[in-house]
Order: structure tokens, then C-alpha cells, then sequence
């Protein structure tokens, strides 16, 4: 594709030769020729004189001299853009492979794929140019929408159901028993039936070895557009909101929501039947035990919000130095030595 | 099934019309007609009077009205077993699926069920009744008992041992080599052999993702009765105690011990060789790096007694002002500020 | 083998009958006739009376008296040697599976083995005697080196590339999308396409559970030697060095090094864009949100350098009594009871 073409298509302005040949893309250090790269801010624009691509995509304030150019006002989705014209992923031919097990009374589109040695249980359904890669098992009832993207080794237990564009990395567990026990009349664990189900929406993204239980009852939803990293725990009854984030390893208790277009961050965790309001920013590692209001920022375990935190955490540096001051005034003033409290170090 | 028999077989009494039919099972605001329900406490009864269920399980101290009931001194675990009865969990046939693998000298119950894609190691066995869903991969050597369920994806190593009634989510790990190495001569890490195995006593569950390593010599063990949620880690030579209880996410060290009814709750972790006494409580996020005693009740990182913890965590949060009130008392005093230590903000 | 030969093998010298036959290993508690057992110093010594092992391996300071002895500056690296030649792995055949599927266009050496139920995706490569146990799958151009061991249910994303003594437990992922997406227009997020991919050099070892990402653009890279633990999370295009250590749970934000020989502890996170130094130790659960120097040991969340964090826990636990102390002091001057303070609890 030539820089004229990916202009047009994006709808942007070119600078410099447009009759470039694009072939690749990478970054403003790893580039030869033939690629496209691209310079987020300023900042970067200094590596520009080194790179060897053969066109980058940049916003307005940078020069360019002799290099080809498409000027966007946000260079970065632009960048993603391109790539994914210039390299769409491969997709397996549609169709059964031999190798696949298809229950009989399954329902799988004609222009859908499923991969080397998968499992389709019976009346599950897969939808136009969906992809189950290799390894893939879907238990009975399972749903998969349209133009869905399944991993190697992904698993969906009964009932499970997909939107359209849902993207699965490998290892994914979805519908797992949630973890739901009652004391019986000798104190021992006795197992709650988990009979509900899993739930995802259109265009949700979940990451490798992620899982979400299926609910006791009813469902776990993940809702619209929400993007999850991977090894996240989702347990059961939980309800993510619409492009709600959750970043690697964070964990949710059960019956927890999550508002739409919140962040969890990386090992970040919530106890059960929390709400996590929408567009709340919850840090990385920080530990919720109970509710976080709408738009709230929150660090720390306990959680506690952004600026309270930041004085916490600063307060605690200058303790050591302060318990030395403490007992310094305490002499002053004649008080003795507490017990069990020896000079200070 | 009618109320009344499931009156009968759980031993309790109904009120009302014992005749209506159940078909189903969901909580008060979602059931609808056919569905039974359950109220758990006298907080959950003004719920009742607009669910659609048919029929209610109710400690006896909840009026019920017209709607039929049965009546329990612990509603949570009735209703578990009323589900149990009602929707038992749909077995595949027994046989070996022909896209599985089963190795010529691997002993299969004839009451077992092994699935589509499933591999079977040599002289590995299975006991009656359990079932291995699809693509679930056994080493030589493995031993499973009878009334297991071995769900989709999980894989056990050379010479993992089942008891009865164990169940495994999809994509459990047991019997990975543990993380041990010795450093050679020039200091470069060198692989210790791991050839000890997993053993998994009766009527242990185990959660999606969750990851059991083999021991370096001798046993990891998990006990009967232990129920250990998703994504948790437990290393080399762990010993799990009789149902002890290990939520999503937590993680032990090498060698560690934890006793009967100990809970570890989500994402705490232990170091290793340490010894989490009977019936010991771990909080969310707790880190442990020495034992805990029989029955404490441990919080926070590193792990402090329940009481001072509280302690810690309300003075942390009056630390800030507290640097305001010492500096105050400095100036009353003529101490000048101290080095480093600007006005305090 | 005999442990006169052992000791030729590892250039050791023996004490006491060297003509015992050794058929086994174990601790020296569950060691029984036929096991090599091992001390690793005097402390363990004193269980050495009560051994019913064979023969043992012991540092030149500990007395055998009757029981044959290898004598080693090293008990524990010789007796791991020791492991390897007496229970050597059990290979599985070379050959191709016949229930695997391996495409036309692969190429895997006579001497590899490719287990049941495998996928080997287009134009992979599979060394020298490596060995693929049962339902591993190969996207296409995966490039395996020799020697490798992979155990079931790994999955290697398009274009991954392991060198020569690789081994990943059951379970690993390698070369799932990292997680990147830019805002669109309408703040929603756009996928960001992860083009690049994951490079593992010789001698690396990867625990059960495991994911690392593919880069956005270029490579995500784990060098020679290094070894990760379970349930480990490792972002896009980051970089860990020769020798690192990355134990259980514990995560990488996107495009962090950590550099030769550093050690992070289980549980453990660092945010994205990080540079930990060379041989630096990261504790256990610590949180990482800026650079570690060379050698540094770090501690806590967020993470200080060891010294300061053991004062701060210190003087954190000291710090309730030092507001009741802080407060005697403001009774002694007549300053009054501060604005929401209470009496000292």
C-alpha cells in the first residue's frame, strides 16, 4: 500500500512523497526500510533523524524535512489504524477441521472457522467468521456471535454466551464454578450448586489464563466494550461494566460491579459485593473492602482516595524521624522513657 | 418435582401447598413461575411479596403469606440441596470418546466417561463414575478416583493421585515441576529434579487456572475436604489441611503448611516453610512471613494480630495530622525544625 | 548404579562401602532402603542417625559414621546431579503422534516428539529431540530449538521463537495479544494490533500457569537462563535479563527490563517502563512504580530500599502508642484536644 492510499483511507493529510511503498511497520529505532513508524509528541521527534522508516505518522507540530508524512491530530490511533490495514491478522480458512470434534446437534456458520483438534458440544452455535484456533472446547449451549476470535486452549463451559467481535486470548476460562459453599450441620463445606451462567457483550477483549465464574444464579456479565488483561479473576455473580477496564492479576470478589468506563489496575482486588462506580480509577495493587464512589481516584489497601493516600504514604516516610522528635520534646519536657519503648534508632 | 417431596427428602416441613410444581431455581427478583427461592434472614423477607417463585425456602421466623413454603433452621443450605435435587448436573454417557487418546495400558472404570480429545498416559487409571470432560490430559501413572470431575483443559502430571469426589475447574495444573534450582560452580542457576507427585485426598475442589506443583521429593498434599479457588499457587511440597479453605488469587511458598479449617483469603500469601495453624484466619491481601497460631486472625503485609492491625491502620490514617500537632508542640517548646523537614503541609 | 560410579560421574569422594546400590532418592525422614539421601549442613545432621537411606550426600564437616557418604563442598547441587542420573526423565518416543496434527508445511526433527493431540501450526520448526507432551499447540511460524520440553496444554502464538533446554510447564502462554488500545473519537478504546513477538533464549524455565505477551512492534524478550515461576505475568516488549529470577504471581507492566541475575520475589508487581538493575532483589508482594538500581534490595508497596522499609514497619508498629505519648505531651502544655481527635484510644 502506498502512503497516498493509507492517507486517503484514514482520512488524513500527507506530507512529502506519498508514493512511498508502505511493507511493514515498527518502531523509530527498530525500523528499516519499507516500514512505517510514527512520533507520538515532540518529545520523541528527536529520534526521527535516525529512524530508517520510510514514512511516520506524526501530529502537526512536528517536522518531517525530507520523510514522508501523514499528519493526524492523534497519532497513535492513526498508527493503530495503519497496521491493521497494512497487516490484517491471517485468518484460517472457514470451515470444520478434520481433526475437530462437532457435536452433531451444533449449529457452526458456514463461513466460520474451527481449528485443529476442538471440541463444539452439543446445540452450541458459532456464528459468521467467527475463529476457534486450535484446541478450543465449548461445552454444551455455548454461544459464540459473529466475527469472534477464540484462542488455543480457550474454554467456555454450558451456557456460555458471546456478542459479535469478542476476542479471547489462550487459556481463557469462562463459566468455571464459582466458589460457593454452605456449612452443613457438621461444619463441614457442602457445595453450592452453581447453575447460573457467563455472560459477554459485543467487542469485549479478555486476556491469556483470565477467569470468570459462572454466577450461582442468573449471571455474570461482562458488559459492551470492557477490556480485561490477563490472569484476572472474575468470580461468580460479578457485573463489569460497558468498556470498563481491568488490568492484569486484579481480582473481584463476588457480586461485585463495576461501572462503566472504570479502570482496575494491575493486582488490584475487591471483596465481594462492592460497586465500583463508573469512571472510578482504582490504582495498581490497591485493595477495596467497600464501595468506590463514581469518578473517585483510590490507592492503597485499604483503598483510600488519591490525595489522602499521597499524604499517607509521604507521612510514613518521615515517621522513624518524627518518633526520634517525639521523644526529644518528651525529655524536654521531663517525661520519662515509655515502657517498652527503648531509645530511638 | 412438588414441594412436598422435596419436603420429604430433605427432612423439612412445608407451609402451604405442598402440590406446586418446581421446575426451576432463582433468587427472589429474578425467579419466575416454576422457580423455587430462598430467603435467608429476616432482612431478606420484605423481598417476598414481589417475587414471581412459586414456592420459598424460609427460616421459620419469616411469614410467608399464601406463598408455599419450606422451612429450614439454615434456608442457604436447603436451598443448595433443593438445587442439587432439581437440577442435577447433566453427566456425559459413560465410554471413551473416539477422539480421545487412551493409552493401551490405562485402566477406565467402565462407569467412567472420558471425553472428546482427552489424553490417558500409560498405566494411568480412573475410577468409576468420573467424568473428564474435553481435552483434560493425564500423565502416565495418574490415578483417579471414583465420582471425579475433571473439567476441560486441566492437566495432571506423572503420578498426581485423586481421591473421590474431587473436582477440578477447567484448566487446572497439578504436578508442574516446583521452582527449585541450586546454583552451580560459576553461579548460573542448575535444575533440581523434581520427582515427587501431587496427592489429592477426597472431596477436594479445586478452581480455574489454580496451579499445584509437584514436590521436589515425596508429596504435595491436599487434604480431604480442602476447597481452593481460582488462579491460587501452591508450590512445591505444600501440605493443605483437611478442609481448609484458600481464596482466588493467594498464594504458598514452598514447604508450607496451613491446618484443618484455616481460611487464606484472596491474594494473601504465605512465604514458605511457614505454618498456618488450625483454624487460622488470613486476611484479603495478608502477606505472611512467619507462622500463624492455631485460631489468630492475621491482616496486612507483613501480617500483624487482627486488633493491632485495626490499630495501625487508624493511626496511619491520623499520621498526617499528627506531624501538624508534633510540629505545633515543637514550636511551643522553641525546638527549631528539624533537618529535612519543612513546614509540615 | 552404584555409589562408587556416582561418585566418579559427579568427581566426588567416597566414604565408607561404595558398592551400595542406589535405586532411589528421598529426604532423609521417608528415605528407605535403596534411597540416596542428602544433609546440607550440621544442623541437619542429627537426623542422620535415624535414616534408613543408603547412602548419603554430605558436606566434609558432618560425621556418617557407618552410612556410606558422597562427600561434596556442595550437598545440594550434587545431589540434584545425583537426581538427574538416577531418575532420569522418561521420554516419550520420538515421533509424531498419530492423533497430533502437524501441518504439511512444518518441519519437525526425527528425533523431536510431538504428543497426542498437538497442533503444529504452518512452516513451525521443532528441534533436535525436543518434546511436545500431550495438546501443546504451535501457531504458525513457531520456531522450537532442541532439546526444549513442553508440557501439555501450552500454547506458542504465531511467531514465537524458543532456543536450545527450553522447558515450560503445563499451562504456559506465549505470545498472547498485549494488552494496548488507544481512545477513538468517541473515547471509546480501539484495539491497538500486537504485531510482534516473543523471543525465549536457551536454558529458560517457565511455570505452569504463565503468560507472556507478544510486543506491540518488535519483541518481547527472555534471555539466557532466566527462570520464571508459576502464574507469572510478563507485559509487551518487556526484557528480562540472563539469569533473572521471577517467582510466583508475580507481574510486569509493559516494556520493563529487569536486568541479569535480578531476583523478583513472589507476589511482587512493577508498573510499566521500568529498568530494574542488575542482581537487584525485589521482596515479596513489593510494588514497584520506579526504577530499582543495580544491586538495590527493595521492599514494601510502594517500594523503599530494605533499611528504610524495615524502619518504617517498625515505627508503624510503634505508632499508635506514639499518639497516645504525642497527646500526654499536648495535656503537659495546655494544648487542647485537636479538631477530630477524640481521646487516645
Amino acid at each position: 500500500m502506498r502512503l497516498r492510499e493509507l492517507g486517503e483511507k484514514l482520512g488524513r493529510e500527507i506530507r512529502g512523497n506519498g508514493e512511498v511503498t508502505l511493507s511493514g511497520v515498527d518502531s523509530l529505532e527498530s525500523a528499516g526500510p519499507g516500514d512505517l513508524s510514527f512520533v507520538r509528541s515532540l518529545a520523541w521527534a528527536k529520534k526521527l533523524s535516525a529512524t530508517r522508516a520510510c514514512a511516520v505518522v506524526v501530529p502537526s507540530v512536528v517536522e518531517t524535512g525530507e520523510l514522508p508524512a501523514l499528519v493526524s491530530p492523534n497519532p497513535g490511533l492513526d498508527f493503530a489504524r495503519a497496521v491493521a490495514l497494512l497487516l490484517p491478522p491471517e485468518n484460517p480458512a472457514p470451515g470444520i477441521h478434520p481433526s475437530a470434534f462437532v457435536s452433531s446437534s451444533a449449529a457452526v456458520d458456514a463461513s466460520a472457522s474451527v481449528g485443529p483438534l476442538c471440541s463444539v458440544g452439543e446445540g452450541a452455535r458459532i456464528g459468521p467468521r467467527s475463529v476457534l484456533h486450535a484446541g478450543v472446547h465449548l461445552y454444551p449451549g455455548v454461544r459464540v456471535g459473529a466475527d469472534c476470535r477464540l484462542h488455543a486452549g480457550s474454554v467456555l463451559c454450558e451456557g456460555t454466551e458471546l456478542g459479535d467481535r469478542v476476542a479471547l486470548q489462550p487459556g481463557v476460562v469462562l463459566g468455571g464454578d464459582g466458589f460457593g459453599y454452605a456449612f452443613d450441620e457438621q461444619g463441614r463445606l457442602e457445595k453450592v450448586p452453581q447453575v447460573g451462567r457467563v455472560v459477554v457483550e459485543d467487542d469485549v477483549e479478555i486476556g491469556a489464563g483470565t477467569t470468570v465464574d459462572r454466577a450461582t444464579l442468573g449471571e455474570t456479565r461482562i458488559r459492551a466494550g470492557a477490556k480485561i488483561d490477563n490472569l484476572v479473576m472474575i468470580a461468580h455473580n460479578c457485573d463489569v461494566g460497558e468498556n470498563a477496564v481491568i488490568i492484569a492479576q486484579a481480582g473481584l470478589g463476588g457480586s461485585t460491579t463495576v461501572g462503566r468506563h472504570a479502570i482496575l489496575m494491575a493486582q488490584s482486588g475487591a471483596a465481594g459485593h462492592l460497586v465500583v462506580g463508573e469512571r472510578a480509577f482504582v490504582a495498581a495493587r490497591a485493595g477495596l473492602h467497600k464501595d468506590v464512589s463514581p469518578g473517585a481516584h483510590v490507592y492503597g489497601a485499604p483503598a483510600m482516595e488519591e490525595r489522602r493516600w499521597h499524604r499517607v504514604v509521604a507521612a510514613m516516610g518521615r515517621l522513624p524521624q518524627a518518633l526520634r522528635r517525639l521523644r526529644a520534646v518528651e525529655k524536654k519536657l521531663g517525661i520519662g522513657t515509655p515502657p517498652g519503648e527503648g531509645e530511638e534508632r
